[in-house]
């Protein structure tokens, strides 16, 4: 058994994918069917950040969710290698529901970051990422949903290996 | 601060979709595209169980994901009600990589269980969801992925509304 005590500042849900796209601005005029990004090949981060959160712990989930080894390299037989070595691209998506726990059949956000506080920290988050691909010099096309938006998304994957992660 | 003593069992990521694709079958000689199932607008139930999971587990953690309000119910503007409530879709998908805890940069899963274990817990855990359906005469279609298989998957949602629960 493993006991531990928990004190969880930062969430992060992992999928592969093979193809997304994610609306970054909702219909309006202009835009009747609303405006999306997409990438190819690569990893979905969903996002959230609860109070208590420090910009040490930002960059230890960024650094976490970039170099854990979980996308296969078709190239090299499948071997598992993080998403820059493999010049995946990359799509974070904020998801405040994750820091929802459940009371009886209704789920509380108490320790959820205001949406000021939330804003804040889901741009640092970005920001430590796309550094990171730079000094990697990976060629990896990050993209990033609207935070406080809905997250109008359509996703292909070959299998999600989806991973929970949190700092 | 919230500590807790956490001995995790049984982790379920849940998703809202308007509908979803999951390959059940492979390619194969008389099927050259595998063999898929799909529902329409629902829930995705991304489930893993852990050693020292129980029956009382198991059922617990079947009736949170299918009792937590999470749903919008469109025809009462949008209200959350359970995936039951509003006759939503279940697409059950085994992800036996929640089970995985980061030890730098690699992916451990010292305390999953073993196949023939997890594919019992995860028919248990579908006979239990059918079994909740019924018995709330529930008009929802309920599919699921086979225990094993790579999850080739197609996803169109409105808002995942990402949630993670755990028992």
């Amino acid at each position: 058994d493993e006991a531990k005590i928990y004190y969880i500042r930062g969430i992060a849900v992992l999928q592969q994918c093979l193809s997304a796209k994610l609306q970054v601005i909702p219909p309006n005029d202009d835009n009747p069917d609303g405006v999306f990004v997409n990438i190819d090949r690569g990893l979905i981060i969903y996002i959230c950040f609860l109070r208590g959160i420090t910009d040490e712990k930002i960059e230890k989930l960024a650094r976490s969710v970039l170099q854990a080894k979980l996308s296969e390299n078709y190239e090299s037989g499948g071997k598992l290698q993080n998403i820059l070595q493999i010049n995946g691209d990359v799509l974070i998506i904020p998801q405040a529901t994750l820091g929802g726990k459940l009371k009886g059949k209704s789920m509380q956000y108490h320790t959820n970051l205001s949406k000021t506080e939330g804003l804040d920290v889901y741009n640092k988050f970005i920001d430590i990422c796309k550094k990171l691909i730079q000094e990697n010099k990976a060629n990896s096309v990050v993209q990033n949903g609207t935070y406080g938006n809905r997250q109008v998304l359509n996703i292909q994957t070959n299998g999600p290996f989806t991973h929970f992660i949190h700092v």
